[in-house]
Parts: structure tokens; sequence; C-alpha cells
């Protein structure tokens, strides 16, 4: 069979990835600080539909840069987050990335208090004594519980990352995160997902990592 | 603000969102072997494009369920794609999830070569002495070099599943796998990623568990 592949060198696949991206804009994005975001997230998604969808709060990025060179930790909603998250990067500035879904602990109250795992973790979360980063790509729950711990003034996260994707109460959460006054990043709709959250996240170290 | 939630019990969630789906579909698709897994990549993604783009081999899904059965295993391209598969699934069975892109000696090898490390993993896999699921969410560069080992008769998949995403030659690997006479699990055209991989999995994992 005759399929012709680009010629493209190993470490410039993603380089030319987001020169197509670029040009394929339509229409073209601001070069802002958000549009290293907006394009990573096409980049793992191939779903040009996040240049409109992709909602930021007011000064949301340089907010959250300064928050990680403080050394802000993640807190992600699946395995699947914190597989894709680029753990070595965030280190360099005394960062960790937590997952509470599998925790046992988590799994008990969850049970006990007939919620989702997602909001129990959302609660062991909350007890992290750090400047933290949700990056929520799954579970709508785990945002409505973070809507009412910063409604109860229980935290006051460095950034809410809201990306959770599906289809029963996802557009509704994302709402609520927005109706707040915090820093977000939040793909409006159903979809998201814990690929989005990670290259989302990924973006914002990579900035970083340029800032060097 | 007034926002309503939706209001399902955790453990109704995701019978509810399938419930959607099904709803939505237009056209509906036939209830057969294949809806399971069509409907799992949109509860992934909230992306019905899938419904069109999912390509799949003759009989593929029944011989698949016997080659896990009998224990085949699991190998991905990433340690996201890694993350989200269902291993106690798998385990019942005997199967488990291999991922080497972070192996020293497959970076070692890639860097020698002058390949990506997820064409040297692939390398790696075909050392495997058992049937083997490929899961390819991420690098078309696995899939060519997939396509190469089979050519040269090295390997003989139980599967591939072939949903990298992305720009640059994800189209044409693609097209490359669904040229050979194997059995194969396609999305067609740029998306894929691991979040897809894995759900694919998943879906053929779950459909043995209600056979149990």
């Amino acid at each position: 069979m005759k399929i012709d592949l680009e010629n493209v060198l190993p470490r410039d696949i993603e380089k030319r990835s987001f020169e197509i991206i670029t040009q394929e804009m339509n229409p073209p994005i601001p070069e802002d600080d958000k549009a290293p975001i907006i394009k990573r997230v096409i980049h793992t998604s191939a779903d040009f539909e996040y240049a409109n969808t992709l909602c930021f709060s007011k000064d949301v990025v340089k907010k959250t840069l300064e928050q990680l060179k403080n050394g802000a930790c993640i807190v992600t909603d699946t395995q699947m987050g914190k597989a894709g998250i680029n753990k070595k990067s965030l280190a360099k500035f005394g960062g960790e990335v937590y997952c509470f879904m599998s925790d046992d602990d988590v799994a008990q109250i969850a049970k006990e208090n007939g919620t989702t795992r997602a909001t129990a973790s959302m609660d062991k979360a909350a007890l992290l004594q750090k400047p933290i980063i949700f990056a929520i790509g799954n579970a709508p729950t785990a945002l409505v519980r973070l809507y009412e711990l910063i409604q109860e003034g229980k935290i006051n996260p460095a950034l809410i990352i809201g990306v959770p994707v599906g289809f029963v109460n996802v557009i509704q959460s994302k709402e609520l995160i927005m109706s707040l006054d915090i820093p977000y990043i939040v793909a409006r709709g159903r979809k998201g997902g814990s690929n989005v959250a990670a290259a989302i996240c990924n973006a914002l170290l990579y900035m970083l990592d340029e800032e060097r």
C-alpha cells in the first residue's frame, strides 16, 4: 500500500504539530499567555472546538505561574491525569501531584456518606496545608464539592482547572465554578477529560521551563 | 447563583450517561457487539464524531474477547493509557498491562537509532511471548513500527487499537494499519488519545465481566 509519511525528526514532531495548529486556527487567536494552553489542549485532542470553549478568569496564567514558582501542588481526580502531568517539571519548583481517588479512606467515607469518591477526595485535599491547583478532568461531583468548600470558606484554591467530560451535571458544575471570584480555567460544555486537564497543567509548567 | 443539578445517585451516573448517549446518537447505531465500544469512547470524550470514525475489522470484538479470555496482555504507548485501563478486570483472565515508554533501555535504543521511544518500545514489545493487544493512543510512530514488524513477520498481534491523536502522520499511520489483514479497531482521522485507547480496552473488558 502506498501511503506517504511526512518526514519529521522525532525531536521536531511536537514543534511541527504546533505549527500546523497555529496555521489552521480559524480565526487565529491572539498570541498572549493563554495561547500556549489553548494550543496544547488542541494538540492533545485534535479538537479545535477548545479554541472557543476554554474560559480563563482574569490574569489567571500570570497568577498561576507565580503560585507554581512558590511550590504549589496539583490535586487531580484521576490516576490518568496524574500519569499525564509532567512531575519532573513540577518538582523543580517543589510541587508534587496528588490523586486520592484510590485511597481506602476516601472509598470508605464516600460509601458512608453516599457520595462519589471524587467528592470525598476533595474533602481530603482540603486538609492539605499548601497552595493547591485542582485539575479536575473527570468528575463533575468534584467541582460541585469544590464550589461548596469555597462557599464555606474551607479552601482557597490557587487555581481550578475545571474540565470534566460527560453528560450528567458536567455543564452545570463548570458554570458553578465560573460563578466564583477565583482563578479558573474551564472548558465550557460537555467536553474535557483527564488528558485535557494534564495538558493544561503541562502547558503552564512548560511556560516556566522556558522562563528559566 | 442558581444552577440546577440533575439528581443522580453516584452509582447511577454512568448508566444515566450511557442512556443519554444512546438517546442522542443521530442516526442511532445498531445494538451489536461494537455498540458498547462506540458508546464508551463517546462517554470518555463527549464527542459523537467517533460514531462515524471508529473502524472495526471483521468480527474483531468476538476475536478479541476470545484472546482476552486466554490471557492476552495489553501494551500501551503511554503511562496515561496504562493508568486508565482496568487492570483488575484484565487480571481476572491472567492478563497484564505493559508500557515500556519510560524504560531506560528504550530511551537508549531510541537515541542510538534516531527513532522515537514509541518505535523502540514496540520493538521491545515484539519480544513478549504472549498474545498482545496493542493500545496506541499517542504515537503514530508506534503504529508505523507495528506495520513494519507485521510485514516482516516478526509479530502477529491479537489486536491493534490504533487511536493516536495529532497532526503529524497520524492519519497515515492509521490507514497503514487498516491496510493489513489483522484485527484492528481504528479511529480514522486526527482524533483519538490515551483516554480513547483505555476506553476501548475497558469496553472490551466490561463485556467479559458481564458474561461471567
